[in-house]
């Protein structure tokens, strides 16, 4: 059996399979990260619902079980200037639900927790240095960014369109993710807003990699052995997945997300932007049907989340998951339930095995 | 060099190269379908918008040139019952636009001229005896069906989700096309009604082949032999593509159009339902961009083309493609100028070359 047809993103990160595990906020940790990294792919910690101090404890549990290399993640929006207006309108919205749930529509809610890429965050990346970092929503301002490269950690954004993944090679990236509709969680768009214009993975990959030298990530819609053999038949030299992890023991989700995502099907995910105020893909629920998919009303990222939380809460504690954000790409159906370091090498063995005996 | 790595839809339809050129109603006839069936692969004659005279003359025309295998497309749509009181609202709506190119709202417009498979079509089957039937928006009512099954012509339907394609083998499909989201023009959903469920190429082929045992065509953001090659990974037999084919000398579409589709890239067409009452995609214009691109407001298929006809046509009289349905996947900008013959064979060679030899 030979290796694998392109090593650039191999050699560039140092690893032996060309396996990124999307990182989740809010769906996994330091454990996942360990399993992947150990298994010869990239593990990857998101830091965007982390504090700093929770960012460390992460990366030193990684380091203490893990020498391999490690993605650090982080969101780099910009921040809105808050919105009584909009997030008490927002609030209204919701109030019969609040009242159906037995809540207080009067009570205070916390601000939601997703937080951009900052100088604290920075100061973290110095002092653990990870062998890769990568941004969703664009990149940093460059000041912030200049400091992440000179760590020595290559840089990796996310692009949704052929023009997100020149801009972010032109801000000097190492290597490009092309994020298909198909993926699950947020979309990294950041200079398109056209949520009807994204597009799928099998026109993204190759129009990426003709328009760009760095080498490109394919993202969206891959799931097993089969869907990674296409993604390099298109010319990318690596894949991140996402979704497939949320099925690994690793995964931090709660019981209530576990149940719905076994229901996830090609044809029952929408993006919307109710959840979080930017546009993300999960699982048609009863917020999603009543509420959007896609909503003038949902107060800016991240703060549509805030009021949703106390229903989220009171919905799953009853077993239901009528207001959670159930993230899920669209190939779901093809994942299997193994621990996250078994799930990396299956797909890597299923893919080579793909690639050279299946013709 | 071996040869294709499945050879289920080759063996099935007697053809060398799993190639389809897709039935473009409006954008090609007879000679298009000559070339690419004397190439090698498969030419289609779409009957939507022709007379049962002129299916019979392009299928004459056909086999004055060509003893290969042909497909001959048709839509299978349920007719609404017209609907005046919806009909002059939407010619409301475009109102501004006649005064604006100096047309008379007044003037009586034809009806559209998108017609589902019938007695009189059956008919021109049964005469002429092509090797594949393919139908788009479901298939025609039982009676019809069997009377097309029983000329020994191969039957295909296309799908949008997993659903629909378990639909279609159940109804005795000898092979299923998985359209993906990418994908340019009429979207096939017919048990599908959620334009932002539908499934990207990269999800729903493998889902689609896991689901049923008939061969599976892949079809959305396929145009260049990388596409093709990654087609195969993902366990499809043969692929269908449309758009590429519309750059070749053979396409019959307007000198405005071919301008406007030169336009075209990864990021800028959109499922719309204006320009027929169907869901399509196509590139974003004027028309979609202040009416679209899905309105409550558009009549029935096909009615909502009869108001924008006369707009159409005067707009590209004027060279603008404002009011026209460009037509176009997700993948146009893979596509060459090339003859389609070439094309079909420049494409079958490069998807071998970076099956067997790119790793």
């Amino acid at each position: 059996m030979s290796g694998w047809p392109d090593r650039r993103i191999l050699d560039l990160f140092k690893i032996e399979l060309p396996i990124i595990q999307a990182p989740m906020a809010g769906a996994n940790l330091s454990a996942m990260a360990i399993a992947v990294s150990e298994a010869g792919g990239l593990g990857s910690i998101p830091c965007a619902m982390l504090t700093p101090q929770q960012a460390r404890e992460e990366l030193a549990n990684f380091r203490q079980h893990s020498k391999k290399p490690l993605n650090l993640n982080f969101f780099c929006h910009v921040p809105q200037a808050p919105d009584a207006v909009r997030d008490v309108a927002w609030k209204k919205k919701l109030d019969k639900y609040y009242a159906e749930l037995g809540l207080d529509p009067g009570a205070t809610v916390a601000a939601a927790n997703r937080a951009p890429f900052d100088e604290a965050m920075c100061a973290v990346v110095e002092e653990f240095r990870p062998q890769v970092v990568s941004f969703h929503f664009g990149l940093p301002e460059k000041k912030l960014l200049d400091r992440v490269k000179a760590t020595g950690a290559k840089v990796i954004g996310s692009a949704t369109t052929v023009a997100e993944a020149v801009w972010l090679e032109q801000q000097g990236c190492d290597a490009v993710i092309a994020q298909g509709v198909e993926a699950g969680g947020h979309r990294s768009m950041f200079l398109a807003n056209d949520v009807a214009a994204q597009p799928g993975t099998f026109a993204l990959v190759p129009q990426v990699a003709d328009a760009v030298e760095v080498p490109v990530i394919a993202a969206g819609g891959i799931a097993d052995g089969r869907s990674i053999a296409a993604a390099f038949m298109l010319e990318a030299s690596a894949v991140q997945i996402g979704t497939a992890y949320l099925f690994c023991p690793e995964a931090i989700i709660s019981s209530v997300y576990k149940k719905a995502l076994a229901q996830a099907r090609d044809d029952n995910t929408v993006i919307t932007n109710i959840f979080s105020g930017r546009p993300a893909r999960g699982l048609v629920n009863r917020a999603i049907r009543e509420l959007g998919p896609i909503s003038d009303a949902a107060p800016a990222f991240p703060q549509a989340a805030a009021a949703l939380a106390p229903l989220k809460k009171a919905a799953e504690a009853a077993g239901r998951h009528d207001f959670t954000n159930v993230w899920s790409g669209q190939a779901a159906r093809l994942s299997r339930t193994v621990a996250a370091g078994e799930l990396t090498r299956q797909l890597a063995a299923e893919a080579l095995e793909r690639l050279y005996s299946k013709r």
